[in-house]
């Protein structure tokens, strides 16, 4: 394959692991990092023998000749401390590699990371993504991108190995403030999604009556179509959760603070989802919003 | 057409006008009211050539030899006064008529009417719709009933004149209550909506391509596909009116204390659009709720 290129991968989790299988399954060479090892071995043995596919100790060794570098870790300090200092993977690059990051960060760090690698001649992508371990799995993410022209005329012919949905939103930071925007969105939905629930239940309506009612028109929305049922059943245990959610809405909220931006009901809604980890629900899904909402039933 | 019949239409306002008229079309013969007479007049003269068609002084008159009254009024106290006392439409009825009424009311006033109907040999359907001026214009409305089988099997072959969707929720009051389940959901929806456009403007995205980037997945709702590019153009002149959601809010929130229901989201949204109201945007569209958010602009 022509286009094949050696690409360090850092980062094997629900997501990192399938979207580096589709790599390899798409003729790329990878050598790939996970902080815990053993992990690292489990996807050598799923994926190794797609493609060429090896492992390495740290992110410098993983990086060292590599054509590109792409992460997908959990937050801030687990993206500064695979790409930054001595075990880092920038420092082990040659001028003229690419480097992008699939972690849903701050705007702060991905800006920063972007300055840090055009002064070492690098080119930097932030590609939060979207659609959760299935879209990994299926190789069917949505991926939102802020970075140069050139860099992303690099990246999408890699990312395509697991991207249905490829947006260039704009420079540097901006995949990441879309991604904010996408949790954004969701704070209030699911908050009301969850008082609708409540309030049919109570009110010993059909459910699966109300949802066809409902779901044809303004009030539609995908959580209601894929939710609304689960969360009417108190099924909470798969999904996106909400510790993760809580980790996304803090950047959000931090960046709407440096950009001088009301957010009062993501905020409230992000001090709910805390009720609910403090309820043990921190690992559910975010629909699991709905059970810091008493049930009614004084008629 | 052997399934036509004496229909009384009360209210013939942007929505029950063209429902009126599609029931002209469809075969029925309609005696139609409207408090202002100046709009029943034009009603006729827009919709009259369709079919049997004429106008009553009082819902009585307009009811008298009716097999069906339908009304598409304002609020409650306007259902009152179509439906109850010397000039109302129950009163001038033969026992075994229909009265369906789409007003968007409280489950309150529906269950009283049923059992007035009961009482009086008469048939009741609560069904409110969704859909908008555009799809009473088009006859593709989502209409959700409360009722009795019986009530129904009549009312649906009427109602399909203008009715794409018409789902029986359950007993007396039912449709009204999927109706609040509806509106509560548009709530919080459109609270981060809102937050989520002030805060993709004020970090300086490209709005089209967040939108594509963010449409497609979990975030997806129809408020964002009908609403994000007018919010972020300031275009609030259209759809549903913020007077009349905080009127339907208004039941809902009452409701939602009768049934012991927990709705903080909606509570406060609905005092956002309060602010909105006093702002004077009361005739605008309830995307206008983002019109309370200040524009950000520190960065």
């Amino acid at each position: 394959m022509s286009d094949s290129k050696n690409i360090a991968f850092l980062g094997l989790g629900v997501m990192g692991g399938p979207m580096a299988g589709h790599l390899l399954n798409a003729g790329h060479s990878i050598t790939a990092y996970n902080r815990t090892a053993a992990r690292a071995e489990s996807w050598l043995k799923r994926f190794g023998t797609m493609g060429d596919a090896r492992l390495a100790d740290t992110p410098a060794e993983a990086a060292r000749g590599a054509d590109i570098v792409i992460s997908c870790v959990g937050n801030d300090d687990d993206l500064a401390q695979v790409m930054r200092g001595p075990d880092g993977a920038l420092g082990a690059l040659a001028p003229g590699a690419l480097v992008i990051d699939h972690t849903t960060v701050s705007a702060r760090i991905a800006r920063e990371l972007a300055a840090e690698c055009r002064a070492a001649g690098l080119e930097f992508v932030d590609a939060p993504v979207s659609g959760g371990q299935a879209g990994a799995e299926s190789g069917k993410l949505s991926i939102m991108c802020g970075g140069t022209e050139a860099a992303m005329a690099r990246a999408v012919p890699a990312m395509s190995a697991y991207g249905a949905r490829i947006v260039h939103i704009g420079g540097a930071g901006a995949g990441q403030t879309a991604k904010m925007v996408n949790q954004i969105c969701i704070t209030g939905l699911m908050a009301s999604l969850s008082e609708a629930v409540r309030f049919a239940d109570a009110a010993g309506l059909d459910m699966d009556k109300v949802l066809e009612a409902v779901s044809g028109g303004a009030a539609q929305s995908w959580q209601m179509e894929h939710r609304w049922q689960t969360m009417a059943a108190d099924e909470f245990d798969f999904g996106f959760a909400i510790d993760w959610m809580r980790k996304d809405l803090g950047y959000a909220i931090e960046e709407a603070r440096t950009l001088g931006v009301s957010v009062p009901v993501t905020a409230l809604v992000d001090q709910f989802y805390a009720e609910v980890q403090a309820m043990g629900g921190g690992r559910q899904d975010t629909s699991a919003l709905i059970r810091r909402l008493p049930k009614g039933g004084a008629r």
